[in-house]
């Protein structure tokens, strides 16, 4: 449920009607206390989006006639176990990225999770400025826990490490979205690093990318493919390939991911990072159940399970108590195990 | 007066009934031309939050059936003269706060004065977040100068230095405030460092704390005892105990605080800083006139003497203007005279 | 058009009837894509701001009875490109900056564009807080292409250099705006850099300054001067004063500023930078069209032109996309060329 502020046109002197239009005012708190326990470090935490990630937002649509519409859409993270805003990243690359760190730069509220203009018709959705990437809703909408809270994905948290700055959302983007031709539709982003033609240090590409998502969505099945292609760094390109599948079984709702992502540096191919995520969602009682088992894979080294499973009660539709307990075994090196117990309101 | 957002609930696919609920934007714009005389510097400034702290904030209610409620609260500090937002802290450790200075970081907003979550019902509240903390409400409820402006409590500035910073607010924090019985009421507040059980160079439970506040109101009486305990630093306990009370006589209301916090390093008792207030507020024309005595101790050789008048006019419920002249003692060195003369709109 | 939020005042128990009050949410999302061309540097962009300014603001009024109002205004400027907020000034110098680079302190968002209390009846506007300087007003109201985007008045960068902290706005300020007599209008401001008097590394008044603007509009005739003093820095004083001045033809709009800064240093005089614009804005279609040549001029070395030619296509009153094509020719150097292909929507 969203806030719709009943909006009257200012009566301009030349004119006497009064419009309406709408500002949508809308958010999530959400917050839990969580336990970690890797090796001998125990922590117990509050903490924030073990559910649903906290944020406000504002956005709005304009009727401007022929079946066109203008909108904006303006959305801050929030940490509310402390009240400090997310950082967001000004040119794609490292050097615009603030660390999700205690600095003080990662303290004040930007629109980092989405500040778009759009236009919208027949023809689909045009949209600027800073969203999600293609690759990364595939991460996210098949993994039964959200890639938030103690039981995210670990097919995601490989391939979006920290040090891939565009791996959730990319700034100075242009994206479109089909309208839906039976089920289907195509999303496409392409996204600049704003580097000069004949910056040699930085690389005239750093920053920039290309990013595709085809989807089908029919009664019970859900299907999507996304591609990308990023230069990270200088002589650093990223490629990287999902695809993700659920069926609503009624009694369950089955889920999986499958993504494949690989550095190359000058032209020398880094090991392909593989993630597989396998998961469900059930009705249960006055709430949702979930599991999920995931597992990243980088050449010989690496290969990390992780096993998760949750329960969400609601108290309303827009307002849940959940739990989730996982568990995330490394090939070597210590297991970590976490547990939330968190409260999530919408407004 | 507080802004309702009329709010209609979007109509799900699957219902037809239309809800109702509500989020609130509030706020406080609070201005004032201060000067200040602390020896031979003299200073002419735009301050804010002379009388009121101004912020901005969104809160809102949800009725979940039951007698039991959710909500959610979110309130960013503005500094009215400038534009910047405050900083908050994310640790209660000194490694997690923002200095008020003028250094980038505490130029953005944050909800640093309150970002919580709630469920509310007949057992009473339980809120999660950030918020303050027990001892600081008898330090402020009881100023006649709310902690705020030239005229602020001598006896709280004491109490709660720069250096502690959960002395206002802390993060990471589970509170419960009780109904009221025949007066009756009592809030425990916890809150969390979130550092490792292993981590000996922070200490576990550095920034770690508790805190109580016992209060009774009837009539024209009002009291509240309130006490706690922080870990502030690596072998650094505080222990602090407050008691306020007021009484409303009519033509005017007095009021008195007593504070008692002491630090201890490794088992080592600091001497006790002791805080003392006697003030009242009493109606006068469309106004409140003020005083305030307030001092604090610490050992031998601190002991400063404050002494504040102001007088508020209000132009209606939401809009003042206020005055207030303070003169500061310390028992050494130079005296300091204050002077604000501002606007305040609440909104 | 802006969005008005319906305000229903909280019914006080000792009070049962409903007032009434506003508060408005308005705001800017502004996009485009940017190309520039200096020399062998090209660059292509996302860029915000290159028509409207992109913000997002609160602001309200209440009526105190007897003709006189109080206000608030809130209004932060946002990066729609990348969603970061923009750096307002504490104290009008320089070390209370923040620089617009990609530096953590940059991101947040700050009340940055607006940030004032006003008392507001017959007698006029008195406004406290962080607001506009006289000075700049004239160099953006009379630049058909509002200092905003490629198309900038080059006589508005020249006067107002990164280096001029309070060359758009002051934080720390009282104005006064008078009413109209017949088309007159006065604006006085003076702004405070908040040091001690006895401060002998920064100056006593560095931050601290004055200005004036006078305006008669009547028909299609519209006429300003602006002059303002300013402590730059210690021993730094700048002192400017321009002229703008703009008739509506009917067919056409057209316009012209002329304006002369200079810093003087320990009673030395710098050269004098003189700005000259003359521009026109035209109804066509359903757009407006837009040329303007600028200039700057300082001491022998310094002579740079500015020609920009542009067309804004209006989709409705709120929603625009627009281009803008200039090119930046200095007496000696590379000159540069820019283009700006946007979408700018207010709400």
């Amino acid at each position: 449920m969203k806030k719709t502020l009943i909006a009257l046109a200012a009566v301009a002197a030349t004119g006497a009607a009064f419009a309406q239009s709408t500002v949508t005012l809308f958010g999530v708190a959400d917050t839990a206390v969580t336990y970690t326990k890797t090796g001998a470090a125990k922590k117990t935490s509050m903490t924030t989006s073990g559910l649903n990630s906290s944020r406000i937002g504002f956005r709005g649509e304009e009727d401007l006639g022929g079946g066109m519409k203008a909108a904006f859409h303006m959305e801050a993270g929030v940490n509310t176990d402390n009240g400090t805003g997310a950082g967001t990243n000004t040119n794609n690359q490292a050097a615009g990225q603030i660390a999700g760190t205690t600095t003080v730069g990662s303290q004040g509220l930007t629109f980092n999770r989405r500040m778009t203009a759009s236009l919208m018709g027949g023809f689909g959705e045009l949209r600027v400025g800073r969203d999600y990437t293609p690759l990364f809703w595939n991460q996210t909408v098949f993994d039964p826990f959200g890639t938030n809270g103690v039981g995210a994905s670990q097919a995601n948290a490989a391939a979006n490490p920290a040090s891939l700055v565009v791996g959730v959302r990319a700034s100075n983007s242009i994206g479109y979205m089909s309208p839906s031709f039976n089920g289907f539709q195509v999303q496409l982003q392409t996204f600049l690093g704003e580097n000069a033609s004949n910056d040699a240090a930085t690389g005239k590409n750093s920053g920039s990318g290309n990013g595709l998502r085809a989807t089908y969505a029919q009664g019970p099945v859900s299907l999507a493919l996304a591609t990308a292609k990023y230069d990270t760094d200088l002589n650093v390109k990223h490629e990287g390939t999902n695809f993700g599948a659920s069926y609503d079984l009624g009694v369950a709702k089955i889920m999986a991911v499958y993504s494949q992502d690989q550095d190359s540096t000058s032209g020398v191919d880094a090991a392909k990072v593989k993630g597989t995520l396998i998961g469900l969602t059930a009705p249960l009682g006055a709430g949702v159940a979930k599991a999920a088992w995931s597992n990243s894979k980088q050449g010989a080294t690496v290969d990390t399970d992780k096993f998760a499973v949750g329960y969400v009660y609601n108290l309303s539709k827009r307002t849940s108590i959940y739990t989730t307990f996982a568990n995330t075994k490394p090939k070597t090196g210590d297991k970590t195990t976490g547990f939330d117990l968190g409260l999530s309101h919408s407004f």
